[in-house]
């Protein structure tokens, strides 16, 4: 017989909370617990996430320690800021994974330079992918999921980072993202009606809340004085992130060479895929998997390396790493109901 | 350890083939074995599914009797007309089944009136939810797996004939459609800069195939000489199918009463979920899904049932109805492999 | 020299004032004046409706006799039960142009049973191509614009029913629009990442306020005691609605019969065009245009007639209708400043 | 009374042709003549273009001299390669404006290096918002119309270069396209059921044959040795291209200078707008439109300006400014039958 945890979700009417729950539900050793939120306390799963049909009548109750207590797993998926609040009521032993940005980063100076807030402190970081991350996952107990953008930008370059193609400066990234990347507030430029049929440009300049992130993914990854133009766009689909990276590259390496590291790089990776030569990634064959699907060539005349990668934002983005970091956290084989398989078309 | 069986799937490169290859990947107790074409022999499976990402390097073979023999099961997801004779190649105790509309109608009459080519025979009806149906499937070695406005049809309309509810004559039925029901011939009409911003409406008049086998459905149903009008529609999106049905009614049947037919005639139904009162069926709610969503109510003023349905045309309209087929011949748990959660937003 | 008059839109924000402003930017005749909202004033225009980019600087004012005085035309684009009292701050001699529901109804009773609000009366109905219509128009002073589901209704149904075909009972409709036809107000489940990739049923059962204005058109053209059940969907694209139109029919009429009489009944107007026999409209077609694009056949075996017809909802279904008929109030040629060709792919 | 001139369009079937009948029809000053095609000569205008409601009926014959001649304006909107054969079988006081990339390079070797096929030398060059462009276009009687992305990278580049914000070198360019953008020939990736719900890369690496035509008009604004990294993106929608632009920027300069700079160059431009400060370009807000819509800024982390325009690419990316050039070339004011207001939502 399997063991089985019990996991709660803070937070549960957003898309990142929905997700979640949708992986767990789909997890053979998790049994759901509560289901919590502010407002919505007192209404049922359903009527926010009409999709998870057999949770539907489960009912949301609000976000409390006497509600969050005795579950060997809490999801927090909070706006930012909330999250140090609510991991407070929590025990040490609980395994809090935060979906949220607030412990995220290493580097308080860097928090208060994007976020503005009080820096609440770091916990171990959800990507496992980043070389010696799955060591710092086992075991853990808090745990600060990475950012959407991060994931697709961290992971696009990181064999180019760690096989010593780039230096790490004067990276270029344009990412487009669906719409759930802005999540379930409702405001005008996020209706049906304003984001159909358009891609926009938004946070342009470097004023993205991911630009820190991704910096200090690139330290860790072996770049000193690492620099990004970020740029985040908003594309007419619902989920999925694709980002187009670019980076100076010596003239001696081949487009040959790149993708050759790009492969041994991610070979034994469970959920990184290299695409064949010249075939270039989609963000639709993964929605709904925890894949990451990369390819990179160098382009000659440009002098840049230039890598594309995809992933869905909710799962791979957000999830679907928060599921791989618990799996990892609580000795679970880390691919523990996780798809590697997008549903597509 | 759990018993695993083979599947080989013909026709492997459409969109059919390509979901229930999908669902394959994630059934316990399946193991994949041979992936056949015609043109497309030579290729390798990733080219036409980028999605399957654990099976992209799988060659795509020859659809020959050599290369699917030894499986013990083979699905055909072949163009109209094929099946037969692939089937032929199989040996009695092989299950087969179809995800095309070869073997669904019981009436050669019928066949030669909607497709005009000669008629193959009727094989057990891949849609368990219709009453005695499981017990038809079980244990069956050919399996006709249902169209997808069929089962979106005839789900919607189940409750309503079962419960005396209707009687069966003068229903009409539109019904939206995601693209991937056109399939994956490429034709000028099916490119996105034509599918995209647009609703479409196509085959009206009474002229497309699947109404013989609502009818066939309608009838097994109790309805005695049924019709209907049915116009299917071209919707902007990659999947999924949402019904709207109307039928005369008797004005001493109330809203109430019918909806607590449909909540009594699938309450113990794995995948068709009768939404609360007032709240109705969206298509993305169930995509990628085995679910399917229904609510209906009474016009008053109209004289008319009105009943919606929704489900994945892919899944729970192809593919999932097939792997739950499958599940029921093979003796397994019908549920397996199966999800009831939609992928959503 | 060109005679020009003045327009100033109250409730310039929304998506039928939007479209109401850049149909008038194109109107050789018209000179745009004020723009007045409730909320927005304040802003720019630019802010509501960066398509607009020669309109962006204009200031948005308060909605005020002041501010709405010596203009020749005034646009009402307002949410329901807010265009009595904003007309009554109007002379008469002003054309008041109402593209909401406050004035369309005849009958109190109906009104009443719909909106539960006080009925303000009815003015001139801004649908031209109704019978008898371009007389009521020429040289009104208020107009009440169609709803929009109902101008594609009655333009599917007009030829039957002033032809002989039908006689407006048990008619069924089901009819899918862009999100643009549920407004702007900021909803949950309105957003993009709700309404791309789905299609949802809403209003059903004879509950959608455009119901008794269909009813009172149906009545015009000649129906008695008309009955129609009526399903709105919302489809995932920003404009367009198509409508599956059924209606009982004579088993002696053909199909050709019905086509000449669609034909012979729109041959002579400038918006409406009847599609050749087996060619289908597609809402695309008529993107950003005042057409309407129409077709219809009998289902024998079903006993009914079938049409389809499809608009844009904002244009043809609301502010283009809204210009066509102030251009007969103006005594201008009726097609002045309307485009009949779509934008499209 | 005003002159009319008499236009043919040789391609009239595929979107580019299309799109410069739409807004012909609109041209007060322009009658529509010879509609010609290779394999769809014999069909009606209306099979290929629902949506030009107006020239549904009208014949497209055959490409061949004797159905062109006679007219004062030819539009090319061929496949590649054929623009030079048809123009040969035109006179030389007929104004032949191709929207295909035959004339546009001026270099023989650029063009062989990314086209491979003879170079047939170039023509003025049609994207009049180009430096003394005007003053070439006036009286030309053979114009090459601007590639649709060139048009979005050079008008997001202009005022840097001109301004002398930039020196032109390490350039990098993501640029997401509808569908449209890739034509009407079918093919498998471009099915709706492929395009929705996914941003693609295509085309990684510096291989798009838009980028030596980029080159050249990035020279002709001053760049010396300039170099781009161009990476083209497909996204969900049918039309409108958005670039991300990039370029090395001194650190002296503010972002207020660089705003500054983009307003004033574009003071006097018809069609392009540039927006206030912190607002970025949405494609949507220019569907149907001839308008650019572009912002910039200077991002000082990453030492880079950051400038994002969009446009429509069937529009102002082909057959707007193929008018706007017919106009120039005509002695017509420049603007005429081109709208800067774009259709949204």
């Amino acid at each position: 017989m399997l063991m089985s945890y019990t996991a709660a979700v803070a937070g549960c009417t957003g898309y990142a909370g929905g997700e979640v729950l949708r992986l767990l539900a789909g997890h053979p050793m998790i049994e759901i617990g509560a289901l919590t939120a502010g407002a919505s306390a007192g209404t049922l799963l359903g009527e926010h996430h009409p999709n998870l049909l057999d949770l539907y009548d489960r009912p949301v109750v609000e976000t409390t320690a006497e509600n969050l207590a005795g579950h060997d797993v809490v999801f927090l998926a909070l706006p930012h800021g909330a999250s140090a609040a609510v991991a407070d009521l929590l025990p040490a032993e609980t395994l809090v994974i935060d979906c949220g940005a607030d412990h995220r980063l290493t580097s308080a100076e860097r928090w208060r330079a994007f976020y503005g807030t009080p820096y609440a402190g770091a916990w171990p970081y959800g990507l496992p992918e980043l070389p010696g991350q799955r060591e710092r996952l086992r075991g853990a107990r808090r745990i600060a999921v990475c950012g959407c953008y991060v994931a697709t930008s961290t992971l696009g370059l990181l064999p180019a980072l760690t096989g010593g193609l780039i230096a790490g400066r004067d990276i270029t990234i344009a990412a487009a993202s669906g719409t759930s990347g802005a999540g379930r507030n409702p405001r005008p430029n996020l209706l049906g009606s304003e984001t159909a049929g358009s891609v926009s440009a938004y946070g342009v300049g470097g004023t993205h809340r991911h630009i820190p992130e991704i910096l200090q993914n690139l330290e860790l990854l072996g770049a000193r004085s690492p620099s990004i133009s970020f740029t985040p766009l908003l594309a007419p689909m619902q989920r999925g992130i694709l980002a187009v990276i670019t980076a100076p590259v010596d003239p001696s390496i081949t487009a040959e060479q790149v993708h050759e590291s790009y492969r041994s790089a991610y070979a034994d990776e469970p959920f990184v895929r290299v695409l064949p030569p010249g075939v270039w990634p989609a963000s639709g064959s993964v929605l709904g998997s925890n894949s990451v699907v990369v390819n990179a060539t160098v382009d000659e005349a440009a002098g840049r390396l230039v890598a594309v990668s995809a992933l869905d934002n909710l799962t791979k983005g957000t999830a679907g790493s928060a599921v791989q970091s618990m799996n990892l956290a609580l000795g679970l084989t880390e691919t523990t109901g996780l798809s590697t398989m997008g549903v597509a078309p």
